[in-house]
Parts: C-alpha cells; sequence; structure tokens
C-alpha cells in the first residue's frame, strides 16, 4: 500500500508539506504542491478519508438531513446543498428521515459520526430540547425550515402562517367564501402553520370554519388525490380550496378534471411552495413561492461558516414567502351560500 | 471523551467485545450485548464512524452515484437504495455527478475513501476502460443503468431499444406516420438506444426518418417544452411524438396545451419511465414503464452480496421496460401524408 510517506519521498519534501498540499492548505508553495501533485499521480496515493478526518477531526463532507429526497421540494433543497458544496469543493452526505424522530436523531448522530464539518438540517418531529445539545457540540450545525429561540443565527426559517394568510385572503377578494383546506397528515410545524394563516385570513371577514372544510393526506399527488375526493365526497359546495403544497394541489386537480369540475371557472385552487411542475399543469398553478433553494444556499453557507467560527449572533434568517399568480384562481361564480357558524372544533 | 476501554470496564467484558457488539457481529453473546448496550448509554458513547472504518476497513455506509436527486427518476432510484440500506441498518452517501466525467470519477473516489462497504453507481460519460478498475478493486461496486461486458453479474440494466421500439410501434399501430422524436441534450447510452428503437420501428414500416422530425434538449420540464416549441415551429405536420422521457414529455404537453393542439384527439405522445406525475397529468400519459425502483433495490442487494463475496458470477441482470396505455395515445386522425424519404442523416 503506498503511504503519504512515500508521496513525500519522492516529491523530495516533508510528510507535513504532503499533507499541507492534499489538504489544500494555503501555506504550501506553488512548487511543493506541483512536485507532491505529480509525485500522487505517479504513485496512485489515494489519501484515506477516515485517516484524514482522524487527524484534522474534521472531513471534506457536508451533511444534509431532509426527509425524503424523492420529494421534488426536498430534492430542491438537496440541488442547492449540492450547489454550494460544489463551489467550496465540498462533498454531500445526505440521509433521509421521513419525519420520524428516531430517523431524524439517527441521521445526525450518523453524519455527526462521519465527522462532517457542515450540517444542514431539516428536522421537524425532534424536540427543541433534543436539538439543542447537537447544536452547542457542533458550531457547524445549521437548521433549515425551523427557528429555535436562541439559536435563530443558525437557523433559517420561512414565514408559513403570513403564506397561508396572503393565499386564503385572495381566494376571499375573488368573492370565495366556502373555501376548503387540504392539508397534509404528517404532525410538524408547517402544517400547523399553514391552517392558523388559513383559519386567521376566514376569520378576518368572520367565517367559523367548520371541520367538514378540511381534510389531510399524506403530502404528495396521491394525498392530494385523497384528499379532494373526500372533500367532494362531504357535498359542501365549496368554491375553492387552499393546499397544503404543489404536489398535493396537483393531486387535487386531477381529481377535479376526472369529476369535469372545471379549474379554474367553477373551481378555484391555490398551492404551496412552487415546485416546478407548478408551471406546467393545465391550468398552471397559483401558489405560495417557498424559496427553498436560496434559504438551503443561505444554511449552507451558515453552516459553513460556523465551522469556521465566523458566524454573526446578531443575523436571523427568516423568509418571507411570496404569492404567485398564474391560472387556478378565478372569481367566485357562485354567489351562494351564507357560510354556517359552526363552533371551530379544530 | 468517552473512549471504547470506558464502556468495557463499566460493561465488565473485554475491548473485543465492545467491538464486537457495536459492530454486530454474530460472535457476541445475548448477555454481552445487553451488558454493553446498556454501558454505551450509561456513558453516552458515541462510536468514531471514522475510526471505525480505519480499524474495520469498511464503514455502515452504502454510496450511491446519481446524475441528479432532484430529478423524479433519480429520486425513486435514491429512494429504493435507501429502503434497502435500512432494512440493512446501513446509511447512504449520495453523489451528485450531472453526467459530467470528472464529478463521476470524483464521486466514485470521495464514496471509495469513505471506505463505503457498498457502491451502486449511475456512472454513463466514464468509459468501460476507467470503470473496470474500480469493479476490479470494489467487490461491492455495481453499476445500475449500465452493462459491461465481463461484468455482467455486477450490471443492472434495462433494454432502452425495446422499450422505444415497443412505443413507436404502438403509434404506427394507431396509424400514425409523421412521428417525432424529442430526445435528451445528454450524449449518454440511454438516448441513444431509445433514438435506435425509435428509428428501427419507423424502419419496419418504410420510413427513413428526416432530420427534421428531431428535436434534442435538457431531458426535463423545461427541455420538454423547447424541444415541442421547436417542432412545431418546423411545421412538419406531425402528429405524434415519441419522447425520451416522462419529465419531458410532461413539458412538451404543457406546449401542446398553449398552441391549442388537442392531445390525445390531433396529436399523440408518449413518454418513457412511469415517474409518478404521468399518472397525475391532463390526459394521463402513456409511456414505457422502467422499472427503476426494483431495479435500484437489485442493485443494492448485490453490492451488499458483492461486499460479502457472495456473488453469483453467473447470473445477468437485463430488466425489461413495459408498456403502461394511459390516454395521451389516440388512432391518427389525419390519414394525410406519405412520409418524404430523405436519407437519414442522423
Amino acid at each position: 500500500m503506498i503511504t503519504i510517506r512515500d508521496v513525500a519521498r519522492l516529491a523530495g519534501v516533508s510528510v507535513a508539506t504532503v499533507s499541507r498540499v492534499l489538504n489544500d492548505s494555503a501555506v504550501a508553495s506553488k512548487q511543493a504542491r506541483d512536485s507532491v501533485l505529480k509525485a500522487v499521480n505517479e504513485l496512485g496515493y489515494r489519501p484515506n478519508a477516515n485517516a484524514q478526518a482522524l487527524a484534522t477531526q474534521s472531513s471534506d463532507t457536508i451533511g444534509v438531513v431532509v426527509m425524503d429526497v424523492s420529494d421534488p421540494f426536498f430534492g430542491a433543497l438537496v440541488k442547492a446543498v449540492d450547489d454550494v458544496a460544489q463551489r467550496h469543493k465540498k462533498h454531500l452526505l445526505i440521509s433521509n428521515s421521513y419525519h420520524q424522530a428516531d430517523k431524524e436523531r439517527h441521521a445526525i448522530e450518523v453524519l455527526l459520526r462521519q465527522r462532517c464539518s457542515a450540517l444542514v438540517v431539516h428536522a421537524k418531529m425532534l424536540t427543541d430540547e433534543e436539538l439543542i445539545p447537537f447544536l452547542e457540540r457542533e458550531p457547524g450545525m445549521v437548521l433549515i425550515n425551523r427557528i429555535i429561540r436562541g439559536y435563530e443565527h443558525r437557523c433559517v426559517g420561512l414565514d408559513n402562517v403570513s403564506g397561508a394568510l396572503m393565499s386564503t385572503r385572495m381566494l376571499l377578494a375573488n368573492g370565495h367564501r366556502r373555501i376548503g383546506y387540504i392539508g397534509s397528515n404528517h404532525s410538524i410545524e408547517d402544517q400547523r402553520q399553514r391552517w392558523r394563516g388559513y383559519l386567521q385570513a376566514m376569520r378576518e371577514v368572520g367565517i367559523i370554519v367548520p371541520q367538514s372544510f378540511q381534510a389531510t393526506a399524506s403530502p404528495d399527488l396521491h394525498g392530494g388525490e385523497k384528499a379532494m375526493v373526500e372533500l367532494l365526497g362531504r357535498n359542501q359546495q365549496l368554491t375553492a380550496v387552499v393546499v397544503y403544497n404543489d404536489s398535493m394541489a396537483v393531486g387535487a386537480l386531477a381529481t377535479l378534471k376526472e369529476n369535469s369540475i372545471q379549474v379554474p371557472s367553477t373551481f378555484s385552487l391555490v398551492g404551496f411552495d412552487d415546485i416546478p411542475i407548478s408551471r406546467f399543469t393545465s391550468p398552471n398553478l397559483t401558489t405560495v413561492r417557498y424559496p427553498i433553494a436560496t434559504m438551503a444556499e443561505a444554511a449552507t453557507e451558515l453552516a459553513l461558516a460556523g465551522t469556521a467560527g465566523k458566524l454573526d449572533a446578531g443575523q436571523t434568517h427568516l423568509f418571507m414567502p411570496t404569492l404567485v399568480r398564474r391560472h387556478s384562481v378565478a372569481p367566485c361564480q357562485n354567489n351562494a351560500a351564507v357560510i354556517s357558524t359552526l363552533p371551530d372544533e379544530m
């Protein structure tokens, strides 16, 4: 096996110099760098990342924890982290956690055991009390889509309530009153916040939302299809629906079409996230833009700054969603129906 | 810092026993296992993955290289690998390679440096000559969506030519003759094989395809939109199109709608892959099913068998695509147009 000593001997430099060159240290001279890289090539020397990581107590790997990379929202998140990683010549170690507390904990532990130098973590099920010790121990760990009090400078979040508020208000401004809500059955903060924004907008015009206006399912295409079927089956004369995310909205749209309900002329619908497919449905989805790529890039830069001890403790990172007006919302044609003011049971 | 020695002392066993328990060795007794795990919990001991990997020359990590996790096809691939990894209590290290030879090589090198015990690699740009030394050195490395002669037992592939043949033949059987082809601008085997299948089916009915029937673009929603705009602009009186993949087909469908061209009544289109969105477009996409989840699971099991030295050298793993008949294809209404028999310039 070729060792770092063999490289040093052939290059005519010290082992420390070889190490500096291989770790991209600025201290090594151009000449030393050239001769070391030449020797590395000639010998076919491959540094062992584990030995390197042990020596430096860090690695050239950025870790990222997401719910599921095959979900388009998280795919976009991971891609944005990877863009920053590549710019910094780091590699990406990703772990799915499927919105389960034990898998979230496990994913973080695994990445820490790999001595990741920076961590971008999307964890929704672990409590603040469980996450804080990790944050305390790991200066390069940053949370995305979650804000923990006292650690705001290491958290990148979105104002979900405002997002749902603005989309529901837009439907109300279009004359809709019997507006349903299709939610996620993952018991996470995002769902609760978007639901709260919707309820608040409805209350602003004096509507107490009945339980029957809401259906929840898995936050994907199939879930949206299922929830829309359920809402239609309840025969509540809804004229519009606020949907938890775009994947569900695309599923709901398919259900409406199958039932020959025209969107937007007789039924309006608004999503959340603005994933790429939203521009390619028919009609294109009106939605709330979640700037996930921008946020993921910011989180990655923060994590790298954290590992370098260069975080600004005074800065916070709360992003605002924006309304993207496409073609799935139209003025309400059905001027019927004073809403029954059932008590808010939810 | 808590070390393995502290654990051994508290558990009243040897360091070697602690190591065996933590590495899930079958040799450790139930009793030893229980006392070690109790001591690990009490002390809050966290094994260092790098030290472990150095000691055993393997890690509990499965590596996977794909083009881009944010592409739905590769998202599905990664998810299937993760399913198997979780079943085996392994973790997933993923790396994007963006169909670039240097990034493919780099991704494989990084995963090997992390001492991954098993590797599932989707590499299309590296030559066989570059991949074979990796395969020779790493018994746990398996290729997906590529077959290298002499290493068939470690390659999981799909018969792309047959897939394009069957979709094109179906359009021909529906009376279409002026059938276009929307291809990927990534110069990879899949593109060449699907193109070949299309050409072969067309030749079977005596059609020499003119250059003007083909447009290529990036293999995603935007690329499909762009290529369809280009084909329509050439005014070739096409009545159908075979599309490289479903993402592009969804993009092409959006373009056709914007141009008020009814699918399938006046224009038919067929995709490839059968990603989830294909069931949710309007109309649903007729497509060729690429059993990527099944194939990725098979590849991961092979990689794990490879690390254990249990590969069957006599087995091959070539999967067949199947035609999924949904609603984007209808009989040709336009009985016009003998095809001009321009020479095949492509």
